[in-house]
């Protein structure tokens, strides 16, 4: 598209959505995506900016000068301001904060000073909140003559004298009043009130539980510091979850736009990792060489045991990863649920015993074979299912997230576990 | 808690939000979960029914008479209502149709009429609706003086004589304007417009993209037909992508709270068709029983060579699933990505390879296993590349979902090809 045409570029790519022409650059090739946002030249502004796929961003970030980023950070609400500052070296990131208003930079600052990941990054400053002594009438005309105010807003925040939150109040009920009624007689007492240093991922668990549009961040001493509105919501539940399924697999944080360098790291690390412990399962089949060399077919069968073990784990465990980061499982239910698991490895492994067992048994032509390979696939399929849950609730309460970690030891376990169960039931029974 | 205390037990739930209680019900064990719910009685309302989890729901529901279900249906929104009348069988759904007032009836009923999972599902029919020709003064004066319009909306929706969206327009400008301004002039005309038999997933992605609040439905000629709130959205965000964790590692669509038999059989039903494969694999060892029994040492190496692939094949799999389901991964750069793989696959193959083939030439002082482990080593790697973004790949292709059956091609595939790389090679090197 991108041969000379620059004008016609710009004609075709104007009339779209900020958010469309963040996706037009993230399918660029990363080779030519700096030429391409050159040509596009100011279309791509603030906005596309912070739509922007991370590793995409941090691309384009790198080739602009401090002041062009400050003015870029100076458009955007502090919490989309805060995403693209946040991602920066430390020296870049203070002269983007050097070259701002005075007003932005403190904003921003503030909101760097909260750990990351933390409802203070996300919050935005910019609200609307109001004493509760005043009508819906007085609302309306403080909102018209006040144009400084933000215009971005879905509620009213209701405010006492120390500047806690003591209501909050839909701007559809402020609209369907008649001027007249007190803004605290309309006002929900109930809020879901934010603080300021709470997780990212908690926080978009209570706004889902309480269908919140926005709610009100306030700060250790209960007054009101800023708002989280649900849009940004959207995008963390969005990426928690899906971060989920690519740590499970030990993929990392890494999307398809991760630079090619960071992932061939991140995924060799992991992969190493489990090249040592498949080394220790496979040290376990050694201690059996013997017994296999009387026995080849042994050899043969032993895989299905461990993969088998794996696979159940792995549902297990993704049971379980999920649970935990939906908060389901808690410690008042979490004996239940190991119950649970054990119950339903127990049906699982009895029945696929059953079937290989028989299978092996007819085509072996060997009873004694079937037997000891049925009780190996029951035994293991029963460590699969208590590793499943018991793995991720032990890192989880070690502090660790078990999306990372999990699955190295549940399958370590169901390999090490397949393969001496089956093999050593196999020497003593004297196969 | 529940030991004929059922006065203090009320008294304890009564201050809490339906979310809470759907929450507790929810941690309840399964067997006295019918006799908590009576015990709070009318606390456990049509809210606390909508918030719970859909297998819970269930459970309670059955429970109930079909009047006494439109009567909480009647209380909700339509697509609070309709999430818990779809899951009816036919002739219960049949029997509350008939209870509920007509009004109500006909909404659920147009609504049940849109498949299952589309935007005619999710929508609700009370939203608010203004002709173009109005000033910001006359639609809060229609908002006032008609009581019996919901007071439940985010944004007003500007519609033409045939009742098509031309504007979108928030409350909060609405507020912010004098009176006297015409709504045309304030809305916003670029707007999202979601079709009615959109699929949920791909009006999420919408809602993410744009940052909506709330978005109108259209029906087939463009007519405003509904509204879809961002509130309903952040559950199917939540819920998707959980479902990609899940169905990756074949749990289905399983959670804690599925009923046991269920569960089994969902998890069963993976884990045979898995057995079906790792016998197919292991019929691959079978083929070198004879190479094996000459040297033994193959039967303990193998299965890193094939487990290796398989956790390798992960990877690239999961964050194939991620991008598809985003839509980060389209027609325009497929080959692009494909070829990212590869390359990731060469750069961790290689390392891989290096690693294994020394350790394995010093362990065994032999040369020739080490070079022969490297080169399955590196070959299986490739083969886990591309099998994991090509398998996903073909599978949306063919209009199946990727999360659900990638997993069985991708590591059958690695078992197999790890097997017979390394066992092939060692029998041509003459182990």
């Amino acid at each position: 598209v991108e041969e000379g045409h620059n004008e016609e570029a710009r004609e075709l790519v104007s009339p779209l959505h900020p958010a469309d022409i963040a996706d037009l650059l993230e399918l660029t090739p990363s080779e030519q995506r700096g030429e391409v946002a050159a040509a596009l030249g100011d279309l791509v502004g603030a906005e596309v900016l912070s739509e922007l796929n991370d590793y995409v961003r941090d691309d384009l970030i790198d080739a602009l000068a401090p002041e062009q980023i400050a003015e870029f950070a100076g458009e955007l609400d502090t919490d989309d301001a805060v995403a693209i500052i946040e991602d920066m070296d430390s020296e870049d990131q203070q002269a983007v904060l050097d070259a701002l208003a005075p007003e932005d930079r403190a904003a921003i600052e503030s909101a760097l000073s909260y750990p990351e990941e933390s409802a203070g990054r996300l919050m935005q400053r910019d609200l609307i909140a109001v004493p509760e002594h005043m009508s819906v009438g007085q609302v309306i005309d403080y909102l018209r003559d006040n144009s400084d105010l933000t215009s971005d807003f879905w509620e009213i925040f209701v405010v006492d004298e120390a500047h806690k939150p003591i209501g909050t109040c839909q701007l559809s009920w402020v609209l369907t009043c008649p001027r007249g009624i007190a803004i605290s007689d309309l006002m929900k007492r109930e809020q879901t009130l934010i603080p300021v240093d709470m997780d990212q991922e908690e926080v978009a668990l209570r706004f889902q539980k309480y269908a919140l549009i926005s709610a009100a961040v306030v700060d250790g001493s209960g007054r009101l510091v800023g708002m989280i509105t649900v849009d940004d919501i959207l995008h963390i539940v969005q990426e928690e979850a899906g971060e989920d399924v690519l740590r499970l697999s030990g993929a990392g944080d890494g999307d398809i736009n991760q630079p090619i360098l960071m992932t061939v790291r991140t995924r060799l690390s992991w992969l190493i990792v489990n090249l040592g412990t498949a080394i220790f399962a496979a040290s376990v089949v050694g201690f059996f060489q013997e017994t296999i060399a009387k026995y080849v077919v042994l050899a043969v069968l032993m895989p299905i045991v461990s993969g088998m073990g794996g696979n159940a784990g792995t549902q297990t465990m993704a049971v379980a990863v999920r649970a935990l980061a939906t908060n389901q499982l808690t410690s008042s239910n979490t004996r239940r649920n190991i119950l649970r698991e054990f119950r339903i490895a127990l049906a699982n492994g009895s029945v696929l015993g059953c079937l290989i067992g028989v299978a092996v048994g007819l085509i072996y032509q060997n009873h004694d074979l079937g037997i000891v390979i049925a009780m190996a696939m029951l035994f293991n399929n029963l460590v699969a299912g208590l590793a499943g849950i018991l793995v991720p609730l032990t890192l989880e309460k070690a502090g660790v997230d078990p999306a990372v970690s999990s699955a190295v030891f549940v399958t370590t376990l169901t390999d090490v576990m397949g393969f001496f169960s089956f093999l050593g039931l196999a020497t003593l029974w004297g196969l």
